[in-house]
């Protein structure tokens, strides 16, 4: 991963489970993450783009579910998920305002890799997901071209930057800098060791809220910051859960709402603006888009085996928002607006945060 | 069958489709049916069992769905299905205020063909289904016992009797006598030959919104009954839809959807008052209770196969009300409250059907 | 209305409601349609846009509801209806890879009305549908330009053009040419006479399952085109709902569900692929976007006033898919793709509709 | 309030909000909590009643609401919650496998009271929710009759014992005992100050993962008790969230959705086992039965209002848990089951908790 400092290099070791190698939605295989950053002015917006797996998602399309926590947004993509329980193209976060250009420029690229599409077989669902930036960016702008979208999809890695890029270049999070997250975690059971991959975007939660490991480190720095506005919450986040877990869709739809007990343990009221939304996938089985002449098989794990997945879900949401927290840089942008990083007023304040 | 007149003797073929052997959910293999009827003066009311499989359903799982039409109802046993996906235990169907001692007697079956429930394992769901049966049934009495219920379960078969008997002894259907139907259809695909097998417990509909096979004889038999108060729609009805085909749980769920389409056909508005409710399994695949040391794993159809199981279970729907409708016989019940039977004012007046 | 032949000048009168002075959703005050079409060569496709009410609809949001019959589909707007329970959007229809583009464009008519949005408030909800056109119209295209959406919100009536016009030029409808319907109902109830109107977007059906008030006429048609290839029913359609009935958001989607008896006395089976979708706003209440410093009061009606409006729709649905249906004209498009009127082949081989 | 230890009086201050007078969920007025204990050697179960408001709800019905959090659990009610949005009976709580018992009592116990159900008007919809306490309580017994469930109802008040009494007696908690416990926060808005109470029945959680205020307090108890069998989490709560805030039943979702805030604050998981169930209701507006000439009118709060109730709802769910916790006593049961008091292992080893 980048050089970044993260979460547990301040010491903070979130929940029971162990991460995989990278700590990042990147340790299941085949997931890999590009961001496009835009930073000139008035202009601090991104995107952020994930493939779910290496090969062409259209024709090999993964078990996914979508599950709206607060649907104060406009996410597109998940009518389609939920029906059919599957995810067919990569995954792309981006600001509001966007999220039309998102569309169209994901479209176009799923049109080249796959010819077919419109000719001799039907449409295809883009998956984009959205949260406001509106404090740091003049969003009225729509600055993000189809070329940002095709250069974040083209330029994918496991490793992956966090904090101030991205989809996350203008996000808020507890009233400071946020943005780009991401952490993982490993699931010991009988028949394997699993991965859960979390990234989140996340743009909600006020000040004096933010709890770290179960300290209210957010009181703290409100005491520390004397003249820091707290805003009010708008309270969005978009969480992307990836598996290698073989799971059905409805297992899947159990697994990514636990997401909801990792952002309530960071301190999150789920606030009524803006909107959070969770979309997952696993890996484990790919459904061909063509017909075979025989019956599919899908593997799935035995109802007594979920609790891990809870877990380990939930542990990921934490830990990636802290992470989105404590790699963010600060920023400023429209109208002079400025948001503090997190690492300088925790380095300033000499706040203990174990 | 037992010997009653249903409607393909009336020479009416619904839709496109053929039906199973018997024409009845217990086309699909290891279904059964069993009714007890309530028939003294007030009381016209009963209970019907549906075991979906001859083993122990407990142990061994089915795929399960269930989908709210309209929930003005009390079905119990839903929240759980739609959570992990399975049934584990018969259906009964009963009047309305029944639901709390018919639950209590399947609890009290299960029990016994479980002992290790509260012991070593946890507790179980019960699958109780109603509907109001008050304008021929004394529903203040609660009449079914524990008894009523146990018979019920224990003398099910393959042979289903239709109309004003079990639980569908009080209900209307379309002003008229309804309650118990059943209807089956065959899905040829590659790799083998499915069945869809579909019974209902009607109680909705008034008289000159009836549709039989397009044709609107409600309106006709309005005409011909000219006495007739035609009552207020209370919109109930339950379908229990049942098949071998291999789907996952989603899958089950938009077939079992579909159900409204052989609804609508026969002319339900899907009315304000009283409930419509759909509970789906599928016997494809047994979900061991006891978690195996391995992986599981679902066969599931190709989504490009679902198109004749939407066809099957809106076909076998409209064939199984209608089926409730001609097979049910005149009842009277509580305050002298009298329901006629389709049959007998269809041959009264010489209405013409096809 | 525009001089078209509709399905009442075909003698066929649906259900027992009469419709509005318009026999349209514009019968509902406030609500105009209008039409961009789109029609060179292998281009047929188009851009429809109603507007909800002739005021700020940002300012002032109105009750709205959706409802997913099929999700097999990317309609976008539907999250934050289902959350808040509010429109915010005018709504457009148009085809299917188009949908990035029309939000886009959407988003720009927005925020040029309301230029505080992205400054003093937040962001803005558009809402956009979509239907596949691909048989007559190369979707890979993407025609629908920025201006062809302005325009249709620019030029919108109470006049509605029906059938191969606007995002239904290139749609199909039982095998035949489908595409934009309408039709209204009134409903009166003790304190007053409300409308309800419905628009749809045809795009779905096999010839032989079309009813026409409940009489078999695709068979007709298929047996009478004896060289007509049945297409593969390809089940989409969007559905938008308008009323002045004052409901609350349930209510309303109580009501917009049961457009599906309406669809499926057509002759729907709801098949597979692509989406059907309904969007349902009430004019009755106009909900401030800015917050008053004293409660709202939402007017509604009783639950024993619902029947009437289910009847509506459903009655306003079947109309509007006939309406779509008889007043389409023939369309040839991509690859020389040809699908015939309704009207010419009943006209050519005498078929009797009523 | 009964003379019980409560979290506060710990020193322990959840949140930022105010509770009201009694901290509890009576602080909204009209609702009262009663009690049936049973507590004979392997029978330690019992009933909870709550009722909504001291008229008729049959007659004067509330807005209400449902959310399952988990769905391993077989509540029944909450189908017509959804699709009415009202309330028009009293709630209760029991053990698993006493929920036919206590439908069937609650019917009786509403039918005394309308005598027009069945005869005038149709049926009545009863709210039971359950956990399972097979630990300490034989369920298979079913030990509750009718006349503890009619005792319950009888005997509420405005002042709540809670821990291991009622419903509570044979729960669990984070591997100690747990059971009833309330609590309520004040809403301060422009017009007027509210009210949010809750009472949870809590049967949930692993001991080591168990968060008092954020501290891992959990953690210290595994070490201070090295013998403690550590429970697999079952999962299993009941929240019921009772305001006299203007809500819209979708408005009072959201509010009730957001409980699961305060129950990830404790350390929840939301593991696998048991249902998680969550009832809501408003006292603001009482809807008739009976349908008026005229319309209803239904006061709300704006949007902009929804953050403190989102916060209130969250902080009552905390520390009622919370409260169940420290409250309960030790219970032993069936086969000589045991589960320490919090409150016991707390003194006994000197665990400090702020």
């Amino acid at each position: 991963m980048p050089n970044q400092k993260r979460i547990r290099d301040y010491g903070i070791k979130i929940g029971k489970l162990e991460p995989g190698f990278y700590n990042s939605i990147t340790d299941v295989e085949g997931v890999t993450v590009g961001h496009v950053t835009l930073d000139e002015q008035d202009i601090q917006t991104g995107v952020t783009a994930i493939l779910p797996h290496q090969g062409n998602v259209f024709k090999e399309k993964l078990v996914a579910s979508s599950h709206v926590i607060n649907g104060f947004g406009k996410s597109i993509g998940t009518i389609q998920i939920n029906e059919l329980g599957t995810l067919e193209s990569p995954i792309l976060l981006t600001n509001t305002l966007s999220i039309g250009t998102a569309t169209d420029a994901l479209i176009g690229y799923m049109l080249e890799q796959n010819p077919e599409i419109g000719r001799t077989t039907g449409t295809v669902n883009p998956v984009v997901c959205e949260c406001n930036d509106m404090e740091l960016n003049d969003i009225r702008k729509r600055s993000i071209t189809e070329e940002h979208v095709i250069q974040a999809l083209r330029q994918t890695s496991k490793e992956v930057m966090e904090g101030s890029v991205g989809a996350g270049r203008g996000m808020l999070c507890y009233s400071l800098k946020g943005g780009i997250g991401t952490s993982s975690r490993l699931m010991e059971l009988n028949h394997g060791t699993y991965t859960m991959g979390v990234l989140v975007l996340s743009n909600f939660g006020t000040l004096s809220d933010l709890k770290v490991n179960g300290k209210a480190v957010g009181e703290e720095l409100k005491r520390a910051l004397p003249k820091a506005r707290e805003e009010k919450d708008k309270g969005s986040i978009i969480v992307i859960v990836a598996t290698d877990l073989p799971v059905t869709e409805r297992q899947l739809n159990r697994i990514i709402k636990r997401s909801v007990t990792g952002l309530s343990r960071t301190g999150s009221t789920i606030a009524n603006g803006s909107g959070e939304v969770v979309i997952g996938f696993s890996t484990a089985t790919k459904i061909p888009h063509q017909k075979p002449s025989h019956l599919l098989s899908i593997p799935m794990i035995h109802v007594e085996d979920m609790d891990i997945a809870f877990r380990a879900v939930g542990e990921a949401t934490e830990e990636a928002v802290l992470n989105s927290l404590v790699t963010a840089t600060r920023v400023s942008g429209r109208d002079g607006n400025e948001r503090l990083a997190f690492k300088d007023v925790v380095e300033e304040y000499n706040i203990e945060l174990g």
